[in-house]
Formats: structure tokens, sequence, C-alpha cells
């Protein structure tokens, strides 16, 4: 029996601005960074939950102070009965009346109560001894089941619904998990395509990530058309035909506008349009999808909750849903994304780079794999070659794929000497 | 010329829980809150900015922390020349590409942007003598455009609709504004309907609600249908057939769910149905306003931002629109609520009540009556008798009617004795 003795915040920023690494038509300057969680119990395993919510800068301090507020919540509390029921703790974190005025359910209050809920996650994994990808998938379709909050998504999916498509694939998780350990999971690499880089670099980029063997490439448009054509044509050259290139332009478009836009892409090839305008414009992006057709959209980074997504999918207005690991309420929201995805037949292409988000998501994709479609088929994990050097558990990516993390845990720790290094404001 | 001296933010709290005011179906004891900010200048007029975000207890001081972080935003520059351009300082607060990642213009940060902006009108109302109605009211059409980020909203309303909009009330404004000091606008009350209130109470509030004049009464429903039938047949008496009565479900059913208890109360002729589910839920909406039609569909208390209410215009999925003075980016960002409204024929009837949304909200409903749509008919105001004493401009409602303000300024300005008594923390 042991219980929580405190959540440490931490304020985490990377200057990564100085290099316009991620730099894109609405994000200028990003200095990624990092509102943090540690949760330390009294048990003499010497176990922590560790966790994050990711930002690009200022306001990290705003939401470092919404997870502060969460402490009385936590601390005193018996650890044991918190990772018993993991769906409880959920729920009574979201639907705490008083702080849901504060959403509800989206933005800076519902990502600190993700990142508290991602960090008892990452005790329950390191207690077990096993990667996250792994702990999920051996939890019985009743016990994940009970995960996830399926309020506001019965209309479109219901308890029942999820114990079939779970029960459905445990049958074949065992031989899914060695699939996924003998081939790993496929990337596909966002690093060629920023804005802020030189054609030179461009090009030197594309080539190097169809040498290193990623499936996709991804790069930033909607700043100027005449510059995407160019970078496009640059990156289409360099890659070759029929190697899939996705677009992003980060909300930067009018409806009309981003069809438009698209459609004057269209001779490049593209293999999906990502975040054509904003995140919470659902008939919007139904209408783009109608536009540009059968070029696919792709949004999810800043989609706040399940009820977006849900939206998304009955509008027919994603033809990729892209889960983040730190923008929803943590891992069991995102639980409840993927069987709506799996529901709707739509492929998951998780959204990752900033700092520690890939080493987050390709947990979901791995357990997804195993535990709910059983295909890697259209699907990729993003992976930006950032700031992996400052997590415990860094992410394994060679030869295109994410090879799947065997450390115990969610991967969400980051190393204390970077912690120590990289807290803001510290001389 | 002037320069802005100090943010200064302060965690108010009333402790409305100890009489259960304000309970609901989702809200059992709230206690009602404004995260509150106070801009000083150096100008020897005296004049402060006062505006707040209404939160309900817990969270507060993280909300407190959101308006606290817009500080470098705001220090030192010139007073005159962000007054001047209310729109460029609205879009340099929402726009700004590190904090837009925390929503995007959704939540916490997106509501203290609001409370800053709100702050500055009542600065520049109170400088230009005038109450922030008859200071919006006499501003010209091209300025008032000028106030409006359409971003996100032109495949539904564009400039030039909102200046033909605006030109047409013109000639009308005068006369408007007479009319208005004459004969107020209508106001509805909530105060009998609350959860927690006895039969009783609910019947004595009735009587009294009609003796007062209001034109329509406002009941909570959605925790035991049994309740809702009892309360509903209670207050159909005392007000007699044929007088509105709206019921707000505070967003707790299940779309199916929703058309289900709503028709099961139709016999009570109901005026509108509030909230009936998730407020991100567009989707929803539609297919219950579809299910209990004639019974019209109401929401937006919690509309996050005008993508949302953009997207429930679109979708046919509400009759009437409910603005709040505090949740969305303020001011600027309520006229394009308005404007949508105008442009999709739909009519407004603000949420009111907590803590000084009365006193604000009335401000956007007097300019919309007199620059925007000239009608009150169908548009209420929501009033609750609660805590208007605290306001140094206090709402004048009787008769069943908001009085227009006269005093200079935004109304948001809360007596500094409440201020000092109600700080949450102080002993």
């Amino acid at each position: 029996m042991s219980s929580i003795l405190a959540l440490n915040t931490l304020d985490i920023r990377f200057p990564t601005s100085l290099q316009l690494d991620g730099s894109d038509a609405m994000n200028p300057d990003p200095d990624y960074s990092a509102a943090y969680v540690q949760i330390v119990t009294d048990a003499t395993d010497g176990v922590e939950g560790h966790a994050f919510v990711f930002t690009i800068g200022r306001g990290n301090d705003v939401q470092v102070a919404a997870i502060a507020a969460l402490t009385p919540y936590l601390v005193g509390r018996n650890v044991e009965a918190l990772l018993a029921d993991m769906g409880g703790i959920w729920r009574e974190l979201v639907w705490d009346s008083q702080l849901r005025w504060l959403g509800p359910e989206k933005g800076v209050m519902h990502m600190a109560i993700g990142a508290v809920v991602n960090a008892l996650w990452d005790i329950k994994a390191k207690r077990a001894g096993l990667p996250l990808w792994q702990l999920l998938s051996r939890m019985t379709p009743e016990e994940l089941v009970a995960l996830v909050d399926f309020r506001y998504l019965t209309n479109a999916i219901t308890p029942d619904d999820a114990l079939e498509i779970f029960r459905a694939s445990e049958p074949f998780r065992a031989e899914r998990e060695a699939e996924l350990l003998r081939g790993g999971y496929p990337a596909y690499t966002t690093s060629p395509g920023w804005l802020g880089y030189s054609d030179e670099k461009l090009e030197r980029l594309c080539h190097e990530a169809v040498a290193d063997g990623f499936g996709q490439i991804k790069l930033k448009v909607g700043g100027n058309l005449d510059d995407d054509i160019r970078r496009l044509r640059i990156a289409r050259a360099a890659v070759g035909p029929g190697y899939p290139i996705a677009i992003d332009a980060n909300q930067r478009w009018e409806v009309s506008e981003a069809i438009e836009w698209v459609k004057a892409l269209e001779e490049f090839d593209i293999a999906f349009i990502e975040e054509p305008t904003s995140p919470d414009d659902v008939l919007g992006h139904a209408e783009i999808a109608r536009g540009v057709a059968p070029i696919r959209v792709a949004t999810g980074e800043h989609a706040q909750n399940r009820v977006i997504f849900k939206q998304l999918l009955q509008a027919g207005a994603i033809g990729v849903l892209q889960i983040d690991a730190a923008r929803v309420g943590g891992v069991n929201e995102n639980i409840a994304n993927l069987l709506l995805a799996a529901k709707f037949g739509v492929p998951v292409c998780p959204h990752a780079g900033g700092v520690g988000l890939c080493e987050a998501v390709q947990h979901l994709s791995m357990f997804d794999f195993v535990a709910i479609t059983g295909s890697t088929e259209g699907r990729v994990i993003e992976y930006v070659d950032h700031l992996h050097e400052h997590f415990v558990v860094p992410t394994d990516v060679h030869d295109g794929m994410y090879w799947p993390p065997l450390a115990p845990g969610a991967g969400t720790e980051m190393l204390a000497a970077s912690r120590a290094e990289f807290t803001f404001g510290r001389a």
C-alpha cells in the first residue's frame, strides 16, 4: 500500500527557435517546451510517474499552473486504488464540475488532466515492468472498455461496440506483438519540410529521408503558393515519382482558400493535406475534403477532445486521423479516439515531433496495432529527429521504422540532467 | 499620451455553494468566482480598466495565472494606440503563435485574452464618457468591421457582409437608442429554476417572476425525469398557459437521450431546450434540433469561439444563440457572434447570471439592437438576481426589463470593498 506524496511541476523550455526547427506557416519561431509533471509516491520501489504537456514556449507557465492545480486531487491518495481504476480517476478529474467550467474538456485545463493521467500510466507501466503499449495490449477487453468515457460518443460508438472491437482482436494479439517486435511500425519524417529551411537543405533532407527508409515525407505549406510549388517540385524530384509526400498548412487557410491552394499543388501527387483550417471547423474540413478529393484531409494534433474526432468522422471530413499524445485527456481519451477511428475505418497516423511526442505516441499506435486494428496499412507515425537525447527511453527509429520500446513505462520521462538544464528562468 | 503601468489580477470567489444558488444537473455546488483583472495606466484621469473571467470555483487560480501571463504584452504600451485599434490588439494576443498552442482560441488562455480585451474596452468607454453599448453604437460601420477577425468565418460571413449589416442599421440608430432608453430590453429569469430549490420555493419564485414582469422563466432539468415533470407541472400551473418556460440541461445528455427526454416534457410547452449535450457537438445539436422540433435548441454559454457558433448556425443546430460575455475572446469576438446570428436570422438570447455576467452582457444586446438587428422580437437577456450589489454599476432590472446603463464603462468593475472581502485565501 502506498500513497502519492507530491506532484512536482517544472517549466522546461528548449530554445529551438534559434535554429528555425519546427517553423511553419503559423508558428514561425517555436521554443519547444514541456509543462512537466513528476508524481512521487512513498513506495519503496522508487518508481515515479513522469509526463508533460507539449507547448511551444510562452504560456508554458500557465500550463504548469494548471497541472499544479491538480495537486490536491492526487496527493495523499492510495496509489494502488488509483492504478486499479484508471477510468475512475480520469472521470473524477474531467467531471469535476468546478474545474470543468474552465473548458469544458478543452485547452489548458484538459491538457493538464491529460498529463496527470499519463503520469499515472507511467507509474502503472513501470510497476508492471512493461512498456505502456504492452501493458495496454495485455489488458482484457472489459478492462480496456472501462478506461474509456463514452459520454457524448454513444451516437457513434457504444461500450458494446468497443467490446466487440477488442474481442475480435484478442485471438491475434500474441502474433501481432511478435510481428511488431520483428518488423517495427512504419514512420514518416517531417524533418525536410520546415519552412525556415533553405532549398538546398530541403533537397538534401529529402534524399536522406528516402535513404533512411522512411515511407513518407511531409512538407509545411501555406506561407506562399509560389514557394510551395517550388519546394514541392524540389522535393518530388528528390524522392522520385510514387513516393508519398504529405503537406501541412498548420490551420493557415479559409475553407475556399484551402481547396484552391491544394488543387494548385495536386500535380505533385499529395498523400494528404494536414490541418488546412481551424481545428474546430468540422463542417469546414468536410467541405474541404469534398473539394480536394481524392486527396485526403488529415487533422487532429489540435483536436481538443473525442467529441471533435467523433464529428470529423461522422461528417466524412478526414481520411487520416492524427492523435497527439499530449493534447487530449491522456491515454484514456486517446483510446476513445483509436476506437472511433476503427469504427469508421479511418487510419490513425499520429502527430509527433515537438519534445517527447514521438516517445509517447508510439505506444498508442503499437497498442492500436496489437489490440484494435491489426494493421499498419496506410498508417505511419510522424517522426522528427529532435530532442530525443533528453529522454530516459528515447525512440528507436531506424530503417524507416519505430522499433517497439521494451523498457517499462510510458516513455515520457525526461533525463534529470535535461530537466535541470532546461528549466526556464534558471541562470 | 499615457502608458499601461500594470495588470493587477485577483482570485475572487463567493461561497455561493452554501445556498445551492446556481445548482444544476452538471454543477451541483458552484462557488461563483471571478478571475479578475485591473489595468492601471499612468494617465492623470485615474481611469482603470476592469474585467474578469467567470468561473465556478476551483481552477480560478489557473485562470488568474493565464491573465497574469499577458502582462508583458500590455505593460509599457501606449494606451491611446491600443484603444485606437482594438481589433489590432485582439489579433496580436489571439494570434501570438506560442500562446495560441494552448488553445487554439479556446479554454483558459482564450478566456484570459477576452478578459484583458474587455478591460481595455472598459477604459475606452470610461474615457469616452459612455456606457459600452453606446460607445459601440456610435462607431462607424467601418470601425466596427475592423474590430472583428473574420479568419475562419468567410465561408459564412465576410467583412463586406458585415459592412452591409451595419450600414443598413445606421439610419435607425438614433431612434433605436431612444426606444431602448424609453422601454428597456426584455429580460427573463432563471432564479426559480435551480435544482437545489424545494418545490415550495420553485412555486413561490415562479409567481414572483410573473408578478415582476419577466417575459420568460427557465428551469434546470436533466437530473431525474420524474423530478423534471413534477417541477415543470408546478411551474406551468404557477405561471399559467402560454407563458414561456425554457429548460436547461447543462450538457447532461447523449444525443438520443436528449431527444427522448425533451419529448417527454413537450406537454409543458417548452420555449427552448438549452445545452442538451456537449457544447462541442455541432452535429449532435443538429440531430437534437431535428428530433425535438418545433421546440428550439439553444446553446452558447460554453461555445468556445466564433468557429463553433458559425457551425451551429450552418448546421441549423440552434434556434436561439446564447452569447456569454466572459467565455470567448471578449467584446470583439462577441461582435462576430452577433453578426453571424444576424446573417443567419437567429435571435441572440445571452447567457447571464454567475457574477457580473448580467452587468457585462447587457451592453452587447443593447448594441445589437441599436446597430445590428433593431429588434427585440424573440430576444431576452437572462437575469439572475445574485451578487449585483458587488458592482460599481449594478444592473437596473425592473418591470421585466434591463434598463440601459448610462454610467461610462463596460459595467465590469467590481466594488473595491467586495474585491477585498472576497479575495480567495485571505483570512
